[in-house]
């Protein structure tokens, strides 16, 4: 499987190799996962995706954790599942407890119905919910 | 709009009044907002979406206003513009702040592109991400 | 809205007119409804749409009617405003009942919480599913 | 694949035994398949999802071939590989042809372009098809 | 995996090698990839889903590569597996080299994270956006 | 609409504003549109956003219409309603012929029907199709 094939160590760039460098030294891992690879095809957008991912990630009014719950509800909308594994690996590295995990998937489900449910009503939306 | 007409206050079951006296009583208010008026179509269905729901939203190992965002979240991936707008708003209630919602926003723009950039790859999953 | 403007009744070409003409003897009315309105900026399209619309909805071992809950169902799952509109707007008049809506309502929240859930867990195919 | 584990026997609770047991005895099976094991994971989740369940897919205004037909409609619109599976094997098993499953997968396809047509132009809804 | 069993040559009806020989001429191949080889279970949806396809894909304003690019671009957003993998490689086959593949990856990410923060903000569409 | 509000001018950051300069003059018009208006309370994400577009729409191995085209055909997929208006006027505004219009139109069609039958087919990737 995959769209593009696996570059073997000689192959990767060293605009790639030195994004690697950064992944490796920001998460204090030597294992670079599989999306990375695959994207040191392109090491322009390599760059600008782990760029923007890391500062994106980074501890701010929301703690990590929560982030990376927020990052596995969007993968399981989305229904990427390289996604919903990384991720959820991920958010159990972070601290993710099974009850935290349990109710995550409580929260996804019961969204994904009331959406459906919302959508197939057409309920128009409440004035008070427009800022 | 809306694939089904509003009830009038005569229209409403006593079954669905009774749902409807929960959710006022639960939230502290009198607002019944349009996505429950619209599914008191349905008594039972309502009855059994908001009992799911209150169980659900409730504290647990998540804060309800983490829950609120996950609901967002996903939401904004489903592309429900009923619940982005009143899960928005009820984020807000819970204490959301402008921060808050900017990083919720971000993480939501991250996942969705590489979303897609893992789908449009088809990265295969690592094996240190199966359970 | 709308990313075509409305033809005026001059600038519809006589292809056109002649697939409206189908459709109004097909459907036992004058009425033309805005999705085909639109779809004549392109009369090619508009023919290969409506006739392939005409084929597929006609009835054979699936009832017209089930053939129009279905179409609401994928409608809602993949959020089209209008066709939502449109073809809960069909079943009610190929007979669907308040009860029969709402049983439709049910199977499509239920079947959007379990899909949900099936892809946050990625659940293994059972090879008993496997044809 | 699976973001959680398989549980061996011993691990399963009562709680979730109990609900297996009820799975067993309404479907006339002794086979449960992995959607519900993995839910096992969470046994209140678990017998919540499979209670909505076996009330929502009994039979009432519409027959559990239609609601399956519905189900299966939902998840591929949804994109989720186990319940595409499973629901199709489900309607199979239930009583669905080979000339149903073509015509479903013919309004399931018809549906899809359709709504990719009707959002692409953005077409008003119509002011008929408003409840 | 799949939900209807691959065919003997023996089951293939005259109808569907029928479609199979215009396959293989039109595109000047033996070879006759799983998508259609699963259409045969019925021949008519294969036949009309066959004709349209090379309607719709044949040299026109645009051009088949920018074509091909145009149905990888939805089938990643639609979440496509089989399709990802079969329009990439048919791109491919088209003359799409690495740069014009990864400048594709890198609108389609683009996209998706503008489309969900649109989605997000629910930004009301500016006038001179609508024809 | 909207879940956050229009700011007045004298809201609207320095940094926000400076953005706002450079979106006028590398598209070399006055008009900021809505979505850049409803990012400007977050001047960060607002910066990181445009900034990435100008770079990925710039032109490449594909021309600035390809790409917006690219664009209309993942919103469509994604159903975001301000996307779809923003970018067909974009690809208006850059070229795109009627004709050009109903071939993208039909190929976003056809990918749609395509992409849900190989879904519920669930049609295993050929391996020649693998990179």
């Amino acid at each position: 499987m995959a769209t593009v094939r696996s570059l073997t160590g000689e192959e990767v760039s060293a605009e790639a190799l030195a994004v690697f460098d950064d992944i490796r030294a920001t998460r204090n891992t030597d294992y670079i996962n599989n999306f990375w690879r695959a994207l040191a095809h392109d090491p322009a957008l390599l760059k600008a995706t782990w760029e923007r991912l890391k500062t994106v990630m980074a501890p701010g009014a929301l703690d990590p954790l929560t982030k990376e719950m927020l990052y596995v509800a969007v993968s399981v909308a989305n229904n990427c599942e390289y996604c919903v594994h990384s991720h959820t690996a991920a958010a159990r590295a972070k601290g993710m407890t099974d009850q935290m995990q349990a109710e995550l998937l409580a929260v996804i489900a019961m969204a994904s119905q009331t959406n459906a449910l919302a959508t197939a009503l057409q309920v128009p939306v409440d004035d008070r919910f427009k800022a």
